[in-house]
């Protein structure tokens, strides 16, 4: 396998190696999901969907297909997306009356029924979510996973009484991704206020959750937009409140993609033996490898059966790789699929009552007697702790700072750097000449382009 | 609520209040999954997606657009669905170079990577599956769940070395979707081989799983189609047998409807008062309701808590609801809803360290002891029991034959009649303006038509 410091490549093979995904499917920028890949991404669903229900979300699932009036509605939304709708004019041999869009979000879609579903105060707040496919038609080049034009996402839509709520909503969100990008991927971000100029159509303000892929160049893996009350004024989505007025709603939309998270889990935590899976989102969380001689077969099997039965039993994900093959093959084979835990069992291991266990991020190895086989949950503790550690060092070693035009030249599209804004349009756009501004902060900071004193950027070169 | 009696209207209604689906979405054909509905889909997604994992099916998931020249590979395939295929001709302002398709069914897209994946005959059997959603521009009437232009199911793809193993692999499936529909769902169902005009475009043969609607028409909820060596003759799909001989595989296909499933579940299990949900699919599977008294207050929640506590220990999905309004308003909605069995937890109930369970098929109520809470599963499985019983007595009442042209207009339509049939392509037309033929059986009979002696047909007016 190519060695990870030449990324692009190895990120290529690794897809394909650990059937993650497949990437001759024959239209452009659309994947087949393999095995390994679609399991990873459904135990983050899970995960995600499970916090969502818990924090008062209903799941729903709406139809791919939007009327063009009904995408059309919001015209600062459609506008942002125009470029990018596929549209569905066709039906059999005949032209449809009126053109449908393959859903590139579904605020439009949703806030028609919220108008249905809304109707006094104690109907909200209203909180919904789905799992889904959207198409976007990206004329960017397309990466696997990261740029697609049709890619899996969660969204979730939210209804409020007011500001505040909406902003309470707002924080949960923020707290639930968190959980899911560094608690459960173990992955570092860093979590901004987007630009102006880069907000979701129609949103008030958008925050993003960026992290840093291997060759330094960004990725955005989750926003929340706050959307006020520009889609309910369109949707005329009204509550009646407690005094009898008929209000408008205020609302939140907020999503992260599950490709892109794959992506990110996939490229910073694999190394040059392939992938690295965090323990929860592990397909198989713990490989069995039976080490057979002729003699001992029997007692090795019997040993193993039982310490899969144990494993099982405590809700682990096992496989016990009974196949024809060398070992070394098989220890090959699942470290590059990223499984956290190797058990070796061989004649010496079932004379002890003990099995080897291995692990795939540090590759130490331990010996666990059978009756400490309870000690598998700690260490998958330890390993999300380590992986979690190390991703967030190599990270807070892509963080940067650049001061005149030639140091912002040298360092930009690497990693966040932090750099002097004064405000302008013109200098922001010579700025942005180098890599994209991801935020505007509060720290105070001078211009590179134009040496007045003004506020400071965040940049990044995004994937 | 409208009496069940009056089908249409009870179904229309029951989707409505149990908030199973919205129709108010503004794309004909196409629903919004609600909450209630989505999660019973999901909990019988889980169940058939576990039992075909067992028995050797990868997930996989598929992109939802289908190339033109792709789909149309195989002819009499493209010819079966043409008529019904949503194409996509414009991404932004410009015409496609290629049309693109909403899946009908993913046979010929799966095939492609098919022909990539398999080379040696240790590539097989190759069993895939994908839970996703298939388009048909439906120009019938349609009806929510049971005919829309967009809808949910679960779609199974195989390739064998020969012949035989492809039959081994088609009566797993029959056995798999026999314990989904008649163990999971309790539906009864008729299981038959479609007539020869009936069968999935490109395949060798077509089985059906029919179940009987309470209005005695006929819905069929899945489909296993013996493809024989049609798509990947077309495909190239190839392996290299022990010989070092270049075969082409056998395949087979099969689905069934989760919307259909759902759409029978509802209709034959509900009653006056709303739906009667078989207890492995019910989203909560018990409910409990405190009958609070301001004075009693904290120990009848307190214990309400303990109960709920134990149930969820046991992996039963519980709901307390300590919401405001009388119990008899709960008791309604909860029935109304088909929650297998309400737990009323009242001041006496405590005293007693004891709950009242109320069934929802047959509204018994018994005194469960706090000890003796385990019962519940027991009770679940006798409603199961209950009902699946229930189901298959309407069913077979429904079953009936026919002699002349007469007794065949009278009887048929309302459930599934067996009636003779020559053989004869006129007299098949002739019995058809009366139902469905749903397939042709061994058992001998008289042709109502022309009175030669022949077969016989089951037939039904289809949904």
């Amino acid at each position: 396998m190519t060695e990870k410091s030449n990324f692009s490549q190895w990120y290529h093979e690794i897809l394909e190696n650990a059937e993650v995904i497949d990437q001759r499917y024959p239209v452009q920028g659309m994947l087949v999901y393999r095995r390994w890949g679609l399991s990873i991404i459904r135990a983050m669903q899970n995960e995600l969907e499970g916090m969502l229900e818990a924090s008062g979300h209903e799941p729903i699932l709406m139809p791919v297909l939007i009327p063009e009036d009904v995408l059309g509605k919001e015209t600062k939304h459609i506008a942002g997306f125009e470029e990018e709708v596929f549209w569905v004019t066709h039906a059999g041999k005949n032209e449809l009356e009126r053109k449908l869009s393959l859903r590139p979000t579904s605020e439009t879609s949703i806030y028609e029924m919220f108008s249905l579903w809304i109707r006094a105060h104690t109907d909200l707040p209203l909180k919904v979510h789905q799992s889904c496919a959207v198409y976007r038609y990206e004329t960017k080049h397309t990466r696997p996973l990261m740029r697609g034009r049709e890619f899996l996402w969660n969204e979730g839509h939210s209804a409020h009484v007011d500001a505040v709520d909406t902003e309470k909503n707002i924080a949960d969100i923020k707290e639930i991704y968190t959980r899911l990008i560094s608690g459960l991927l173990c992955l570092p971000f860093n979590l901004s206020i987007r630009p102006e100029w880069d907000r979701f159509p129609g949103a008030v303000y958008t925050c993003a959750f960026d992290t840093i892929m291997p060759d330094g160049k960004t990725l955005q893996i989750a926003t929340v937009h706050n959307l006020g009350q520009t889609f309910s004024k369109v949707f005329g989505i009204k509550f009646e409140d407690e005094k009898g007025r008929h209000e408008h709603v205020f609302q939140a939309s907020y999503g992260p993609s599950f490709g892109r998270l794959l992506a990110a889990a996939i490229s910073i935590h694999g190394d040059d033996n392939g992938l690295v899976l965090p323990p929860r989102i592990a397909p198989v969380q713990a490989v069995i490898v039976p080490i057979i001689f002729k003699e001992s077969e029997g007692i090795v099997m019997a040993f193993a059966e039982r310490v899969a039965d144990k494993l099982r039993g405590m809700g682990i994900r096992v496989y016990t790789d009974a196949g024809d093959g060398r070992p070394g093959a098989k220890f090959y084979r699942w470290e590059m699929k990223g499984v956290p835990l190797r058990i070796e069992i061989g004649p010496r291991d079932v004379e002890k009552n003990a099995v080897m266990a291995v692990r795939r991020d540090t590759g130490e190895k331990q010996s666990l007697s059978f009756d400490k086989i309870d000690d598998v949950r700690g260490i998958f503790t330890e390993i999300e702790n380590n992986i979690r550690k190390s991703a967030k060092e190599k990270f807070d070693a892509m963080a940067g700072s650049a001061k005149g035009l030639e140091e912002l030249k040298s360092k930009a599209g690497y990693g966040i750097i932090s750099v002097g804004w004064c405000g302008g349009k013109s200098c922001a756009e010579k700025i942005e000449e180098f890599a994209d501004i991801l935020s505007v902060e509060e720290k105070q900071g001078v211009c590179p382009v134009c040496g007045k004193k003004g506020n400071s950027v965040k940049m990044g070169k995004s994937y």
